[in-house]
């Protein structure tokens, strides 16, 4: 069966390539998590591509028969700058797994590799989908109701209120068929909850969602808005969406590392830890960011996923399931669909 | 003494010009609090300004003699619009307060009213100190050592570079004469931790501060790196500002709600929540975000404080203390000071 032409994704196996070679702990933990994800998903397809005597070197068991070694000789390390590997590193996995999905062989990239670079060569590789002036890439957040889809988290820098706009639309996308959200809430991020206060972009993609009316805006959410879930996707320049983030991380760190300090500092606080053993273990699988997966790349032509470039085995795997649901729901297609003969604005 | 020509407000007695119709809990919060203070604090002034009517029914006890009041007729509710209601009501409480800064009746001022209408009013009638081209307003944020100075946060949209540049001097004057920080490290808040990574605001203001090399500057700091103080001033936009000190807000009371719940929700949990009980007051004092008292208003011809619109007499207190300490080290006076002579970046 010649893979290459199938294109309803919907129903077929999920071609999924995996950037073996990208991420602080890559190959071991990449290829580990990879392996074992496919023997428990056998009616999916995993592209794994890097240097072949690597993976063999790492690869513990047998090669599930669900996975096939693509081979790509260099690496773009964590620490290069993206604009100057892309262009020395063409046999690089990043560039060998997007080339993949360019030519159709997969349907769903998953990198841990430089998030900058796995950018960079979404948009040199497979280019922006018609319309869509500039990719965003979003990430699922927690709250205790469920996920909510934040973008942009770092694709752009300076992003216009028509930036914004299209920001809306593929994250109300996203949030509609990868988290099967009903009609998802869309927030601009701002500094006040009056509708369009905030800065000159989200006075302009006030207007222009307004006028429109087709998302279920429901204007600005704050900050202290996000944990209550009170939109399904928040909107924002990648300024305020990655220091966001990244604070949601540190921050959830430090509390839970106070709390941990209790626990251990005394013969109380160890008694303690054993009766709320449990309670520990429902807050700890509530803030799990080894579950987010992987943040999706929006507005270029393919399905990309960008995962923590720390991830190990565990993120790996849930890495692949969130890639297996995007890929399955076709998500570029939609977006291209609905920024088909839609006005710019701005 | 004609108080209005005491000239080193270092050494003799602060004089605070409260707000008293400001905020939800006004006037009865306000006031409690700062007749408190006041008994408290025999060798400093404050000068009560509202509707004297008022402030009598909800004060408690005698006025102490340390407390004038200041009637004011009007009050700038919080669902007002700013620059209409500072237009509309110039005796407001608000308005006369300031008055009182200007004409060096009172060395500082604490509202716990309508922010937006607190620094238009500060712009207003003090005016912006020669050379700031924006004020910004700061906040002072937890780690587990020691706080950190987080501006802007809300004084102004779409910041430019130089902007940045002169909250990164107006922040580190602050560190240093009211947190006493010896050489505050200066950091940008932005997107990555390469120095200059982030947008077009953040590449000016890094090029500038390296060149000009006066402050601590210590390039970048992400979103993950706050709580673990690894700046003493983080300097960035707005939005990125008020979102983060916001999301801070409420991320902390989610993830205390979840424990509460769990140490509530059973037997094993209410008998662990015995055990904790000093440990949970030790990390409850930390997170007191009531101590954090009020946000300096940097930039403008007077020391303006605005806390929390929720205030309740506990934090106008601590509001006070803030007052007391920034009214002392004149810090209109040494921005001015630091500002004399700088040229103009961008």
């Amino acid at each position: 069966m010649d893979l290459g032409t199938v294109r309803t994704v919907n129903d077929g196996p999920i071609r999924v390539a995996v950037d073996a070679m990208g991420g602080d702990h890559a190959p071991l933990e990449i290829v580990s998590g990879t392996l074992s994800w496919a023997r428990s998903h056998p009616a999916e397809r995993v592209l794994l591509v890097g240097a072949p005597e690597r993976i063999a070197e790492v690869a513990v068991g047998q090669i599930p028969p669900n996975v096939e070694i693509v081979p790509a000789s260099q690496v773009v390390e964590m620490d290069e700058s993206p604009a100057q590997a892309l262009k020395s590193k063409k046999d690089s996995s990043i560039m060998v797994a997007m080339d993949l999905v360019k030519q159709g062989r997969a349907d769903v990239l998953v990198t841990a590799g430089h998030s900058g670079a796995g950018m960079a060569a979404a948009v040199l590789k497979l280019g922006r989908l018609p319309g869509v002036d500039r990719p965003a890439l979003a990430v699922q957040m927690v709250t205790e109701t469920g996920p909510f889809v934040l973008l942009d988290i770092g694709a752009n820098m300076d992003s216009t209120g028509n930036n914004l706009y299209q920001f809306a639309h593929m994250g109300s996308l996203y949030a509609e068929r990868v988290l099967g959200v009903v009609n998802p809430r869309v927030g601009l991020l701002s500094i006040g909850e009056e509708r369009g206060k905030g800065d000159q972009a989200v006075q302009q993609a006030t207007e222009t969602l307004d006028a429109e009316g087709t998302l279920n805006f429901i204007g600005n959410v704050e900050g202290r808005d996000l944990v209550k879930h009170m939109a399904d996707v928040a909107v924002c320049d990648a300024m305020v969406g990655n220091v966001t983030m990244k604070f949601f991380e540190g921050l959830a760190t430090f509390i839970f590392g106070l709390w941990e300090k209790e626990f251990r500092g005394s013969i109380r606080g160890k008694l303690a830890y054993l009766l709320m053993r449990p309670s520990i273990g429902r807050i700890r699988t509530l803030f799990d960011y080894e579950k987010m997966g992987a943040s999706p790349l929006l507005g270029v032509k393919g399905m990309v996923l960008i995962t923590h470039g720390s991830a190990k085995r565990r993120m790996i795997e849930f890495a692949l399931d969130a890639g297996v649901t995007a890929g399955r729901a076709r998500i570029p297609d939609l977006i291209a669909d609905a920024f088909r003969g839609k006005p710019r604005h701005g």
